[in-house]
């Protein structure tokens, strides 16, 4: 058994394309942690493929699952030393976590969205939510601010778990924002957060699987949003995004997952975007950090993972996309409630 | 004259696709800076355009040419106010430039890496060179060994004016190295350091428009390149790693410019990379900073450069691109010696 038919049994049992560099990842991050949640996130691969990967590895001897989550045997370090796996070594800046961008600069709004955002909705699978940290959430705008696509412009937030509308707002650099949203709890805590801030935010109620409203047709400069991550559900709530916006030169910004999307998928969702006229121009990896949400034992992780241990550090990472408008591409804006865009071999937290 | 007119006069000049955000991002930059090259560096747009576009604002009365470099005029501020132009307003971190990596670990490998370097060939022209900062060479080597693409694996160095084999070499991590250089001046002194050091590192003389040789091809973990940009010998160069490479899975570094392609042109780039069964894993804008070259008024960027000042900063950066193959792609392997693949409306750095 070695990493090559190791990678062919992972893609039988989870149709997921994987190869031998894919299963390495997996056997370099059970060297850094023995969560599995961890392992998931080091390894930057989609975790049903890592849960196959592990039983697989338990199966041939290699590995074993205890309370501290997932263990080698003498056989597995032997097997670890012939196959010449290293522990995964980051480098990532202690400063900004490998984000680029510091906050530095909006120490007062960082402080007033902190208090904020305490008495913020939480999460439910309902919504298929799950929010970042406020750290994230401010690094976006950080970012977006960094390549000029705030001050003086419209803003559309297409779902707002992560309260970017709100931070948006705080910051007082763009001139308005919309928020599209499913969950009336977000939005009624938005709308009482802009008019006791007096923001220049409009928080809506909308399904993002409906087209997008006439009225807010190619009326932004900037959007943001955090689309699912299948290709035809990312193609779409981009493509939501892309309908919104003035025409060419304008930006959007989402985060593609790794333990949602392999290296495979990946590809594939960058094909779809360019198709769309876009240019990708920045991808950060691990910039959007999720805080660990309470329903974690209700999602098809949880049943998929190996060993039922609690995640004991945010491991839910995406890295975040930048998009340009350079082709003028017609963008279809279509309605997609009765489809069943949100699944595919690689979704497991929805 | 708006910022539409302003866009489709530089099109019609230099033959780059620009629409308004295009002159946006100069107009920003110019606020910032009245250095030109600071102009080109801040705008993320091609010198061409940039070029082109000042002199048309010049012809307006928007800006003035001094010894200090670009200037607005009084007409040319109320130009900013009425078009709602804000100045750039960068968050990079300081501490890791917005690199997203840090070098902490490599102290001793860079503190020798610094002294050697002292002795280095300088960049010609006649080449094509131009080097980046130790720094960032360093960075490059966090950055891989971040993503597992060092550690016990092989390297191939595709053109090594920044000395990454050396560095690579010094740091202890990979297997072995081999470097591929036209320059025999940077062969003689890579060689020389390789046996002063005893580094697993050998430097082969090689035109790189010439087919990678026989003996090379499928043999490598991971490449490192600098190719020119034009979308054939972008194609090209990286396709010569990509055929170094030992199949999926293996990863490749390059960086791209705005300086030299403009955003829709590395849409196009993105396309080619993609059509080659690679995934673009990430894009850091400004991770390489290239030291001013010697043979800056030898370039035509000189000639074309409105004001004849000097550099006074590191106004010439790239994106750090990495990609990793995830589908077998037959790719090209052929002698492009007879081609001029260097040069398209963008490139002025040549």
């Amino acid at each position: 058994m070695n990493k090559d038919d190791l990678a062919s049994i992972v893609t039988k049992i989870t149709n997921i394309p994987w190869n031998a560099r894919n299963v390495e990842r997996v056997l370099s991050a059970l060297l850094v942690s023995s969560n599995f949640w961890d392992i998931v996130s080091f390894s930057f691969e989609p975790l049903p493929a890592v849960a196959a990967v592990l039983r697989t590895l338990a199966e041939e001897g290699i590995v074993f699952f205890s309370e501290l989550g997932v263990e080698l045997t003498d056989r597995g370090r032997r097997f670890i030393e012939r196959e010449k796996i290293f522990p995964l070594h980051s480098h990532a800046c202690p400063r900004c976590e490998g984000r680029t961008v510091v906050i530095d600069e909006f120490q007062e709004a960082f402080g007033k969205f902190a208090k904020i955002q305490l008495d913020r909705p939480e999460a439910i699978i309902k919504f298929d939510q799950g929010y970042v940290t406020p750290d994230t959430t401010f690094a976006r705008i950080a970012l977006a601010d960094s390549r000029g696509d705030l001050r003086g412009k419209r803003a559309l937030v297409l779902g707002d778990d992560d309260l970017v509308g709100i931070a948006l707002g705080l910051t007082g650099l763009v001139e308005d924002i919309v928020v599209l949203e499913l969950d009336e709890r977000i939005i009624d805590f938005e709308q009482r957060v802009a008019s006791q801030y007096s923001l220049p935010l409009k928080a809506l109620k909308h399904d993002l699987r409906k087209p997008l409203p006439e009225e807010l047709l190619g009326s932004f400069d900037v959007f943001f949003c955090d689309p699912p991550e299948t290709v035809e559900a990312l193609d779409a709530f981009v493509g939501r995004g892309v309908v919104g916006l003035k025409g060419l030169g304008g930006a959007g910004y989402f985060g593609i997952t790794h333990a949602e999307s392999s290296f495979y998928k990946w590809r594939l969702l960058e094909m779809a975007l360019l198709q769309r006229g876009l240019v990708i121009s920045d991808i950060i990896t691990d910039f959007n950090v999720y805080m660990n949400w309470e329903y974690v034992d209700e999602m098809l992780a949880w049943d998929l993972a190996p060993v039922k241990q609690p995640p004991h550090r945010n491991w839910y990472k995406s890295s975040m996309i930048r998009v340009e408008v350079v082709e003028k591409v017609e963008v279809p804006n279509e309605d997609l409630t009765d489809r069943d865009i949100y699944n595919d071999p690689e979704s497991s937290t929805t």
